[in-house]
């Protein structure tokens, strides 16, 4: 593959950049790669992982003459952060973001930009439990989605390159509007992720039952939440602050449909428990048949032994 | 390894049953395997399977003459079985089911059970989202947690034999207090699996979201909320109906932490987030250093292409 950008700056230097660099050095696809991150420690990490080139103590230094800047800090400073490099930033060059939500983010982030910066915000859906700049690998994003939202007036040229270069790192690339990407994302990940760390946090208040008793006989289910609930902190801080309304949204949802649930339990309902089950069960077979996952047993996956 | 009981009776002839006459035939583990099911199409499927070495038409000509006896039907029909099956039980033999409920279990079962009849009551933690006859395979208990729950008087000579048999079905066997069984349970497997029951009913109802959407944008999280959602609607109705004092108070605790959680949404109370999603990440890291998990990135899976 050759080189799609002549120099990249990655503002923050966790899991995403960080996996961003190893994948753009492996198939050449930057001139170079300049990062920064507000910790030293991290700074002196990601040289010493190589997978930026140099590092700058400062994001506005670190962007200046870059063609594509990714800004790959939590979504909660992101504003701050486009305040101080929108002055630096390279006439023609592309802004985008990796964060979780999209329309926080553009509320955040455009009125820092200059003209002739084209702002195009992104979502790589792909990532680990853990964070920080050792966390990252260069094939994560391979069979993920990277979805764009881009504005009514981005550069299609712009959108394309920076398409090229997400496609290079084995990325599906989609494109969607803002609004639509934070309600599907409230469905599929934001809300899922609440729960798990819910789930989680009353298995810790259980003093009946040991944590070791927990862990050793959630063969499924459990064991997946404890994972979900490892997550970064502050990301999904960020994550539930900017995307409020959607998230609210979904939730209002879940607990309606959790208390008719519950109700059925309590009131010893065994029809609608059992009509409730048959019909979530028929949403599965709708996506087997779609061809959107394998009929594997075992929920398809591999054991941790 | 060498036969352990001369003949078994299997009591319903789905995945748990099919299974282990699987892993028995091929381990030689049983003189013969008698079955029955209620269904006709189910008992001449378990013959074409080849898992049971003939079937009869009623419970009660199944088990005459067995020394095991498995109850693997719903745990709503339990009672009914053993009125039945109950004056037609060997002296001396052992009957144990198979039901993910204990309590409830005992309640139904023990009263119809005469004297002589070792009963053992048992739940092994295995299963996929799959169900019926056609679904099991011999491998299905391995390194699978088999729990028995005996009573006071339960005759050790016959545990151990039973113990015997699953481990030669590469099971890891454990034993606990059925109330204290039906507690774990509730935690690590009933709550988890309502939830993610509710949570495919909300995408469900959302049109804005298409269903292609919710399972292409799936990566992590809400893909095994579906597979979850897709188990035995009969067998999880009555997980519920029979452990339901446990699970509504799972429930009700789970409830509680989510309201909190979702107050501090609305509030933008970034700061209680932030500490509720380190503890439940201290949790998790507690997890792997008692070496209860691996850390492997991509939540321990392999991906589902």
């Amino acid at each position: 593959m050759s080189r799609i950008y002549d120099r990249v700056a990655l503002i923050g230097l966790g899991l995403i950049a960080s996996s961003m660099g190893h994948a753009m050095k492996r198939q050449g696809l930057a001139g170079g790669i300049v990062g920064h991150a507000r910790s030293a420690e991290t700074r002196a990490a990601a040289l010493e992982l190589g997978f930026v080139d140099r590092v700058c103590n400062t994001a506005a230094e670190a962007v200046a003459g870059a063609d594509l800047v990714v800004l790959a800090t939590p979504v909660g400073v992101m504003a701050e952060v486009a305040a101080e490099i929108g002055p630096h930033l390279a006439p023609g060059a592309t802004l985008t973001d990796v964060g979780s939500v999209k329309q926080a983010v553009i509320d955040a982030v455009q009125p820092h930009l200059p003209d002739g910066v084209h702002f195009i915000p992104g979502h790589p859906l792909a990532g680990t439990e853990h964070s920080g700049p050792r966390s990252g690998f260069a094939s994560l994003f391979r069979n993920r989605w990277w979805l764009f939202t881009p504005l009514p007036d981005t550069d299609p040229a712009a959108l394309a390159r920076l398409r090229t270069l997400c496609e290079a790192m084995e990325a599906n690339v989609d494109v969607m509007d803002p609004a639509h990407h934070d309600l599907v994302l409230a469905v599929v990940s934001h809300t899922p992720h609440l729960i798990a760390y819910t789930m989680v946090g009353v298995a810790d208040h259980l003093r009946r039952v040991s944590q070791s008793e927990v862990i050793k006989y959630s063969a499924s289910g459990f064991r997946d939440f404890t994972r979900i609930a490892a997550s970064d902190p502050v990301m999904w801080r960020d994550v539930f602050l900017t995307n409020k309304e959607a998230t609210l949204d979904i939730l209002g949802r879940f607990t309606e449909e959790l208390f008719v649930l519950q109700r059925a339990i309590r009131m010893g309902d065994g029809a609608a428990l059992h009509d409730y089950f048959t019909r979530t069960r028929a949403i599965r077979r709708g996506i087997i048949e779609a061809g959107q996952d394998t009929d594997a047993p075992d929920f398809g996956r591999t054991k941790i032994e």
